[in-house]
């Protein structure tokens, strides 16, 4: 789930995320990226506000990014799906 | 679903809130602010890409703003829930 400060958000529930971003910024890191795709961009987003309302109330939202990726499917073809970057970091 | 420039998104396809988004800068906005809660966020990321990659390449993300909103349940206790507002706006 996590490579250096990224965590990507899948299906699981919310709380595995918040304990992913938690355990990074515990561990010394002073910026986490969330990453998600999809029908997980909602759980991302939940993820990013308890990890600031409810654990780590100095960790700000440096930035969001959005952008569309093209994916081959299980046909072969492509489609498009929207992805997410959260930016978070530790405030001074 | 417009209050002025804004657009709020809930449960319907993708496509009814691109052609909302579209209608508002077609009608003259240079910026139009889609607004979505809960679950609806991933679809409003999803307007908000289709608007700028298929129908307003001028447009461009200005900001992201995620938040979290404190609501009455049905039993009358409160519940919170995530929300986003993406700012969209005319490209000089």
């Amino acid at each position: 789930m996590s490579e250096d400060n990224v965590v990507y958000v899948g299906n699981k529930e919310v709380m595995s995320y918040v304990l992913a971003v938690t355990t990074q910024f515990n561990e010394g890191s002073d910026e986490v990226v969330i990453k998600a795709r999809g029908r997980a961009i909602s759980t991302a987003v939940d993820t990013a506000e308890v990890v600031r309302n409810r654990f780590l109330e100095d960790v700000e939202v440096e930035d969001i990014k959005i952008s569309t990726e093209t994916l081959e499917n299980k046909e072969g073809g492509e489609s498009n799906v929207s992805s997410m970057e959260i930016y978070l970091k530790r405030g001074n």
